[in-house]
């Protein structure tokens, strides 16, 4: 089982040669999601050894260009590279419209189906769910509607352990109980305890991914106990009155979510172009939460 | 007097790590032009060195994405590095929408005036001039209506040599005549000739740039002498039939037009992904035209 973050973009609405706008690519379970779509994404993937015909779901935030840009651009790339796979794109309710007209007016067929999903932002909501994995997608508070997502490996059934149950000679029916971690009552009614005959379940994974937003404590219990948590951290307490008036969030504030939120590591990024290091951002969430890191375009996480 | 084209971009539909997608700079006599805009110009122009709020016309050959779809980026950048110089933007019909479109969901109020005008493409017209240089646009031939583009140094009135005027002692009537290279006939009916007064005029310099068409004979009396021509050469001869099919040229075609229009240098461009060096285009060009160079991101031409 495989669950890994690779940050294509770090940087805010000012790309610079350093960081690329936002966007992320996360495999988990051999599902490949697309997280927003920053110009120049396409060539990102191909910089960090990204298979772009892979991807089959992407998520859109919000509609700041920064965010999706590089979108009909990769979609276009995908049909020129003989793309016969359907793809889902979750978004905003323009994001549609934007993207088809740009390739209409090109003259492009696509030979692939592109179905849109329209994210309402209102509550938080499953979004997709198959027997490995859930997306989730919740309201995060910024100058347009935005949303924050949540990529969740499902709890897998309990894996039986073979000899256990060999010995025993219990009856077949027995399995689909401790499978699903039920005890199991035979015809004499007499209990078989699953904890006996299965084996410890490795807790699921689950990855956090907030940005653009103002500091904004409802998204806490989207993420609450994640495992790994994007959340951005546009300005330093410094720029405090310029992360409110432009709802972006300060490292700090990032940090003080990720504590709320009881996660268990902490990565920021969307870094405005003003900043050439992200050291302040740096020591200033680590005095509210540790186990921080500023994020670099091409930087690998294991959730 | 400097004229220069810098080469922001020389891939086809399909960019790589090597060859973005198509855009070109051109400094001439201080006026700032950038060729069409694939996706990553805006980062092409940091990477060398242009800086951005200097353009202030932008032509777009046609709508198709390997040339526009850098366009909303970059002017996003232009809009939050806090430009408030007008620029103007040259293109098809549908270009307008497509950005205002984006910007407007995003909720952009841009700080600078975008003034859009509409290409024609049914005839060779000039859609820029002033004192110094003029913009000329003419039909060529792809699966969608496109423009190619002439810019060309205006011819310069004559510079009168002082010590001789002065020596002469003639009315300061006869500057006028002189500097438009005209005789001047005094008060006596004396004939005073203009090319004993002038300096020798430097010829005024031009650039031609064709992308997309398909070999198209009728463009040849716009870029008729150029100093310097750009031509999309997408394929070899090998593949002439895919060049058919799909309305680009042939580094053999993009030659022949270069000799029947007596260009003086032929830069060739927009090659197809599938090429991983250029040697067997210019091969091609060499046999018919043999002052052609392949270009590369970055290069940089003197007209």
């Amino acid at each position: 089982m495989n669950f890994e973050v690779t940050i294509l973009g770090s940087g805010s609405a000012l790309p610079t040669l350093r960081r690329n706008p936002t966007a992320q690519y996360i495999a988990c379970n051999d599902r490949h999601i697309l997280i927003d779509c920053g110009e120049g994404t396409q060539n990102q993937l191909r910089k960090f050894g990204v298979k772009i015909q892979k991807i089959n779901h992407i998520l859109i935030s919000h509609m700041h260009g920064d965010h999706f840009f590089g979108l009909v651009g990769l979609l276009s790339s995908m049909h020129l590279l003989g793309r016969d796979n359907g793809i889902t794109i979750y978004g905003p309710k323009e994001l549609e419209q934007i993207i088809r007209l740009q390739l209409e007016i090109g003259g492009a067929k696509m030979n692939f189906n592109m179905n849109f999903v329209v994210l309402d932002n209102s509550k938080p909501t499953v979004i997709f769910e198959d027997k490995m994995i859930e997306i989730h997608a919740f309201p995060m508070k910024h100058r347009i509607p935005v949303n924050g997502f949540r990529i969740q490996e499902k709890v897998k059934s309990f894996n039986i352990i073979g000899e256990v149950f060999k010995e025993s000679g219990l009856s077949l029916m027995a399995i689909p109980f401790f499978k699903k971690g039920e005890d199991f009552v035979d015809e004499e009614g007499k209990i078989h305890f699953a904890e006996d005959f299965v084996m410890a379940k490795k807790p699921s994974k689950s990855y956090g991914y907030c940005s653009d937003t103002a500091y904004f404590e409802p998204l806490i219990d989207s993420i609450k106990g994640v495992d790994l948590l994007y959340h951005e951290a546009t300005f330093v307490e410094k720029l405090a009155d310029r992360a409110k008036a432009t709802f972006h969030s300060t490292a700090k504030e990032a940090a003080t979510i990720a504590q709320k939120a009881n996660v268990k590591k902490l990565i920021l990024g969307h870094l405005s172009a003003r900043y050439d290091s992200g050291d302040d951002h740096l020591k200033e969430a680590q005095t509210i939460f540790e186990n921080t890191v500023i994020v670099e375009d091409g930087m690998v996480f294991q959730v």
